[in-house]
This record gives C-alpha cells, sequence and structure tokens, in this order.
C-alpha cells in the first residue's frame, strides 16, 4: 500500500520522483495499466527538447522560467496542425525532465491567429496508408491522455481557433484560459472525417447536446458559449491572455508541487468510480497527504497565521 | 473485426443499409444485446407512413423532403401526449424505411402550443392495470433509445412546453433547437407519479442540481435556462424556428450519410467507456472512417480547395 | 423483488417506515452494499436532538415545523468547521427520527457570515494522528452520502462563504438556494492539503474545467458562476434567502412523502447505471409508482381537476 510503504520505497528506489509519484499513486488506484504506462513513460530517457529527428523544423519552441513550462506550437503556416512531427514533439516536450521537482506547471500557447487545426489531413490520405493513419491516432491519443497523467497542471492558453483535434487539445489540458476572441469547433464531417476522437474529449467536457450540435454541424461556437458549457475555464480580454494564463500558472507554483501531484493524480482516478469508491480513494489520500511534512507546514502555518515553506517533497511528517 | 470484413461482409449480404451498417458498428462496438436489438428492428418490415392498427386518428404526420423526414406530432387536443398510439406511430415513422440512402436527418415537431405534455395518464390508472402499465413504459424506453440508436440526426424542433415524458423525448434526442418562448418541466410529483422515467434522460442531459430541482417541485424552466443547463442546443425568436431548425438540418444534409452514420454511432458508444477505451474505440473508428471513399473525397477536396462529391455509401478508398 | 412482495414485506415487518422503503429500494436496485449500509443506520437507535456527548456545545440547532426540518449549524466563531463533533451532531440530525412520516424536507442552513470553512485542520494535525484523522473523513464521506441516502429532500441554504467541505457539503445536498452574495471555494492547496475528497462531490456537480481550475488555484467563484456550472440551483436577494429556501420546501411538501422518497431513491440508483440499464430500472419504479394508492389519488385528482389528498403511505391501489 502507498501509506505504509511510501518511506521504505523511497530510501530503495533513490529514483526520479516523478517514477515515484505516478508509480505508487497508480499502485494505490490500483490501475496496473496506467501503471505499466507510467513506468514505460518514465523511463524513456529524457531528451533534448524540440528538436526532431532528421528535421531542422522546430514544431514547438519551448521556454522554462520559474517553474512555468511553456510549449508554443511553432506551425503557423500550417495553422499548428497536430502533424505526427508534431504530436512527436509535443510530447517530448512534455515528458521532458517532467520529474524535476522544479518544473510546476506546463503552458500550451501558439503562434498565429490558429491555436490548432487539428490532423495534417494530407498526413490522411490513401497515399500514407492505414498503418500510417493508426500511428498518427496512437501518438494523438497518447499525447492527449499524458495531459492528464502528468503530475503538474498544464494550461491552455487560447488566443484564436482551436478546431478538431486542436479543440481536442484545449478540452484535455486541466485549465484553459482564452481571448474573448478565440473559437471552437470540430468541423471534421466538413471533409469526410467525422470528429470522433475529439468527440472523446469534447463529450467529456461540455453537455451532450451541445457536443453533438457542434459535431453534427461543424459549426464553430465563441469563448463565451465554450465558458458557459464548461469547455474553457476563463476568457480574458486578447491583450491580457498572456499576462492572466501566468497569473494562473503563478498562482499554482505557489503551492506545493508535491500536493498539487497528488491532488491531481486523485482527481482523475477517483472520476472514474462511484461515488462511493471515489469517496474511498480520496478519503485515502487525504489522510496520506496529511502525513506528508508539506501537509503539515500548511496546516500550521494556517494555525499560527504565517507562510508556510514548503519543501515540494515526499518527505513525511508522520506515519 | 469491423475493418477486416467489412468489404467481405458487404459482398455477402446485400442487405439493406442501416442492418450493415448498425450491425457491423454494434459489433465493432462489441455489444451484443445492441446487435441484437438492432437486428431486431431492421427486420420490421417497413410499414406504411402514420397509419395506427384500427383507428382513423393520426396521431403523427410525416413529410420527408431532400432527406429531412418531418415527424409532426399531431394530437394538439390530447396536448401530444406520449399515449401507447402515440409511441407506437412514432416509433413506426422512426423505423420506416430509416435504412434509406436518401434519409438524412429527422426533425420531431409539434402541432399546438404543446409539444408534448408526456404520458396520457388517462392511460395508467389501476383500470388499465399493471401489464398495460408495462406495455406503455416499455414502448416509451424504445422510442427514447431508439433517438440515439437510429443512424441518423434526430432534432427535436420546440415551440412551446416540453413536459415530463415530453421533456424527455427533447433530452433524448441530438440536437434541440427551440423557441425563445418554450418552456421544460418534469412536474410528475405533482399527480404523485414522479418523473423517475424522464429523470434518466434529464440527468444525463443537465447538471444533477438542475434536475432534482426540476423534479421535487415541479417547476418549469425558461427555453433560456434550459440553454445554458444544457437541455437544448440552440434558441431562436418564434418566428424563426421553423427556418432556423431547417437550417440545421440542411447544414448535416450538406455532409456524407454515411460519415454522419459512423460518428453517431461511435459517440454514443464511447461516451460509456472509460477515457482510455473510448479513445480505443474512436481511434479505430477514425482509421476506418479514413478508409471510406467519402473520407479520402472530403479530404481530397479540402486540400484542392475544391467541393466533396459525396457517394453517401460504405465504398471503400483503401483496405 | 419490490413489487410482488411489497405488500407482505410490509405486513411482515411492521417496522419503521424508513427502514421499509430504503430496504425495499436498495434491495430492488441490487446494491447489497447499500442495502446494508442502510439496514445498519436505520437499527441505530433514534437518539436525542442537538446533543454531544461530553460536551455542552450545541454544534447544531435544530427546528421543526409542518414536516420541514432545518439544521443550523451554530459554530460561527469556528466558521462553522465541520470539526469531528459537528459531523456527529450533523448525523444525529439527519437521522433523527428520519423515519417519521411527518418529515417531508431538510434544510442546511449556518449562523453567520460562513456557512462552513471545511474540515477544523487543528483537528488533522500529526499530534492527533493517522487514526483520528481517518475517523474525521469516515465521519465526513457518511454524512455525504446520507444526504442523498436519506428519503426525504434535503435544500442547502447558503448565505455567505462555503469553501473545502463547506463546498462539498453544498455539493452534495439535492438541492441549493444561494444569497447572490454567497462564495463557493476549495482553497485546500492553500494549505498544503489538496481538497481530494470535496473534488469528489464538485467533480459530479460542475464540469471538469471549473472543478480543477478551483482545485488548482484555490479561488472561490461567485454564486452567479455556482449557479451557471450548476453547484447551485438558485440565487436569490440576501434577504429573500430564507423566505426563498421555504418556498422550495414547502412546494416539496405539498406532494405524496412516499412518492419523493421512491423519486429520490431512483434516481440516484438510476444515475450509476448505463442509459439502458437505468431505463430498465427507472420504468420499474414508474410502474411500482402508478400501484400505489397515491399514485392513483394524484391522476384522478388530475383527471377530474381537483385536488388530490396523500396517505403519504406505501398503501396499494393495486397489485
Amino acid at each position: 500500500m502507498f501509506t505504509n510503504n511510501m518511506a521504505a520505497r523511497m530510501k530503495m528506489f533513490r529514483q526520479p520522483i516523478q517514477r515515484l509519484v505516478m508509480g505508487n499513486l497508480h499502485k494505490n488506484c490500483g490501475h496496473p495499466e496506467r501503471l505499466n504506462r507510467c513506468w514505460k513513460l518514465c523511463s524513456q530517457q529524457a531528451r533534448p527538447l524540440t528538436s526532431v529527428p532528421n528535421s531542422d523544423k522546430q514544431y514547438t519552441v519551448v521556454t522554462e522560467k520559474d517553474g512555468i513550462r511553456k510549449i508554443h506550437l511553432n506551425d503557423p503556416k500550417k495553422r499548428n496542425a497536430l502533424s505526427l512531427a508534431m504530436l512527436q514533439s509535443l510530447k517530448r516536450d512534455l515528458l521532458h525532465k517532467s520529474a524535476d521537482q522544479e518544473l510546476r506547471v506546463i503552458i500550451l500557447s501558439a503562434e498565429g491567429p490558429v491555436f490548432s487545426s487539428g490532423h495534417d489531413l494530407k498526413e490522411l490520405t490513401s497515399a500514407t496508408g492505414r498503418e500510417f493513419h493508426r500511428k498518427v491516432f496512437d501518438a494523438c491519443t497518447e499525447v492527449m491522455l499524458l495531459l492528464q497523467e502528468i503530475h503538474v497542471p498544464v494550461i491552455a492558453q487560447v488566443a484564436g481557433l482551436a478546431t478538431a483535434a486542436g479543440c481536442q487539445l484545449v478540452a484535455s489540458c486541466d485549465i484553459a484560459v482564452a481571448s474573448e476572441k478565440a473559437r471552437f469547433g470540430t468541423p471534421g464531417a466538413k471533409v469526410g472525417l467525422f470528429c470522433s476522437t475529439p468527440g472523446v474529449a469534447l463529450g467529456r467536457a461540455v453537455p451532450r447536446k451541445v457536443a453533438m450540435e457542434m459535431l453534427f454541424t461543424g459549426d464553430t461556437i465563441s469563448a463565451q458559449d465554450a465558458l458557459q458549457h464548461g469547455l474553457i475555464s476563463k476568457i480574458v480580454p486578447e491583450d491580457k491572455l498572456e499576462e492572466e494564463t501566468q497569473n494562473v500558472a503563478r498562482k499554482i507554483c505557489e503551492y506545493s508541487s508535491s500536493v498539487i501531484a497528488l491532488g491531481k493524480s486523485c482527481f482523475y482516478s477517483q472520476m472514474r468510480r462511484s461515488r462511493e469508491d471515489a469517496y474511498r480513494e480520496a478519503s485515502q489520500v487525504m489522510i496520506d497527504n496529511l502525513s506528508l511534512k508539506d501537509g503539515q507546514e500548511g496546516i500550521h502555518a494556517f494555525i499560527k497565521k504565517g507562510h508556510p515553506t514548503w519543501s515540494h517533497s515526499w518527505d513525511k511528517a508522520h506515519d
């Protein structure tokens, strides 16, 4: 069990923090499949950021400062299409040193008026063939699931148009801050390719009637409608988008990263359960959270009306 | 599997398109129960529209033009109550030649100020008895499930009041366009018959707190509140209701009907799964969609900036 | 089965109504675990209201009039913290004579500007220890689940701030009426204790993006946003809060309490099922509801345009 063996395991493995966190949390959650997935992810060697094998093109540009990693989609001429190369670049950028204690938040943003137009249709012709298509959708699913499995919050910063798999990308982030000019749509039916995979994320983000109208008509919705229906978290004026997204990110950086990691993992895990089982899991996580040094640090600071000093670690305050 | 055997099966059966589509899709989805259901539905003989056995009364009036079938509830004196005869009439109209390639969209509308007031309470007394009651609720459930199982999108066009099973009917359609004067409610508690079956559809369409207040108080909500909470897709001025609903329907008619069928079936199927399993199913559907002639037609038209010419068929572009 | 044996069982047991109702309903639902839970709850002796063992402090003040029980959180100095004593007091107040036919609705309100600030952090230090923490979270989960298992509707009346487990309490009620000045938040991350258990209720009440932003940033949302996203049912001016909440409660009192109990139980039960299974269960409940004396009373009153006189009993009109 997570609780009893946490200290022991930390000594034993001396492994990167993410490996420990995600491994433990998923053992705790009892999802062997997800556990395997994580171990596989984490056992990949960290690779240099943003370079694509056999290519000089930089699909994404990554900057990192004060714990905030910004992954910037950088293919504006192709409307930031989620080509296989773009998806692989995104995956690398998400995973790169993601176990570092320093990393606290990831922001996904984009160059140009289009956040992302979804899959690169030129890659999806009969000429490339079924096996290549499968590779594209496997890579896409991997990125979409990774956004929720990764231990730091991921924020979409959306200035413009997000369509099809681009809309799916926004729907799959934890938080989405959008300009009042942003628009969202799933127009696949127009090009004979129904947005079935975007529908997985969209159908879990907005009411069914809203999802179905978007999917069947291909019409885009405004940022205001997206907010009303839960597709995004916040609307801000266009010229405040960068600043407001940074504000949300900085707020999260003020908290203990181990507490945030515990909370994020528990949220997605309990949401797939019945209410009773969800409470069973979440109660155990609360009790474990209280046993952390940072759990007690925060409570004592609150009681003494002081400021907490986080360790951002998995050190224990009590067994 | 859907993919490998699709061409083979098409040759073998030479059966109506719906039988093939729904059979295949459901086999693909792995729901033997739903599969059986479909085969049963599709093996029923197509019957003439709108006539009720042993009755001259026309509970519904059906028109069909340019692929848009309009089923008009036609019992305004009884506030379009969902009597057993009305439910049977609805079922017949939904299924009648529903496998025809020509059919693209179904619109449900109603005569008079009441869209539908729900079950006919005179049918639900002790005098008619438990077995008859069961027949009514079985027929009702069958219609409600059919709305989502049928391969074309179904749009509710709501001018007035939709209550109890009438509200359930709206909640069960894929899309709902309503006049700004429309109202929605589940007032069963007032007559000693809690809206438990309407609650199945309502509770999956709107947030739980909204559903519970409607169910416990019996109060109606406005079209504006219904839109805000996801019960309907769109509000339009009363005098634009017909036109705007037609616009939505015509938009859907512009797309390939096989692609729309594939997308509708996948959406409802994946929504009952975990996110991971949903992606597994939807990715396979995307790959299958790309192998369709219409999938490739749309993509090539997009690349060449031309207009696609759909076959509306299950013809393949590649294996 | 519920239906066939209902009359027989009523004679056999001659037990308090709640025991019968909940036992039957849960047997009907096929949840042996929930059934056991109910029997355990119901077999507890009713204890005097609001007194806490070994304490003179009244954590809650209870009044009951015309079938409306008001449970008033009464620890304003501690911002109505959900200490173990407060949770135990709440549980007792919820269960006390809850089987009485007279009880129709429960309202949860609070003294002072804070509805509830959540757990009492002083109880959650290393000094009290892991086993005590477990006791607190078990008691909390028990109260939260009880709100939905109890056979009468529970309404939260929220004048001010509801945070952390206080926000969870609001999210767990059936209905929530709030002042326009009310605010809601899950700021646990600020004190190093992520709101994982509040997230169980919050994540099932509002869209995921809204829940995640509240949980990660710790920011509060306004009553207006809470309404838009489904966390509450209704907003009223501050000086109308008492009156409007009473109006909702009185409306529910006008209906048959057995019909309301049947409906509440069925709603939560069917919501955990697939659509098909949900319809199977709810259809059976409709048929059973029609066999009740109050089911037929309501229908006959409606047909004759008279006023129903409820028995509030489980007496049958037909088998």
